[in-house]
């Protein structure tokens, strides 16, 4: 499983413009039938600062999510309003990257 | 709801030393009943660079949580071992930050 924690930096005094247009990024992401999570936080010290918790089968899936109507629609949109680039960690479960078993 | 990202970065050549430390800790908050998730995962990139992602009811509960038995055992422990001081983005649900409702 590949999880991702995808960060935007928006201007401030686009917030408002921003907020619709990430709603329906996450409903219809939701709808994606690999999208095994995908939730959206706001920072309650940077309030340009959102972020995106996601869980996806593997790479492969996340590169289709990349390429459906609504993402190719509407991140190019959101980019217009931020103040800087974004930020992707993958990650993986802890005992996925090392074998461990869980009590 | 609090959602909270804590990362940890470890020197690489002491991972081993606190995958065990880590596995405990994860192991005994689950056990705690005001944690509503607590899962830790490891970033593709850079091997040292440890991500729990949590939710706690609020920030009271987080606090309680730092105050545990397992918390001020394990975490002193594992920060011997840090090359770099954790980072901490706490975060509310889109929709509980801006009042919006779900489609």
């Amino acid at each position: 499983m590949l999880k991702l924690i995808a960060e935007d930096f928006i201007k401030v005094e686009h917030i408002e413009t921003v907020l619709p247009l990430y709603q329906e990024l996450v409903t219809k992401t939701k709808e994606e039938s690999a999208c095994l999570a995908y939730e959206l936080y706001h920072d309650l010290k940077d309030p340009g600062h959102f972020v995106f918790i996601e869980e996806w089968p593997d790479e492969a899936a996340l590169t289709l999510h990349t390429k459906t109507d609504h993402f190719t629609r509407l991140v190019p949109l959101i980019n217009q309003y931020t103040r800087a680039k974004g930020q992707f960690t993958r990650m993986s479960p802890l005992n996925e990257a090392f074998n461990l078993t869980s009590d």
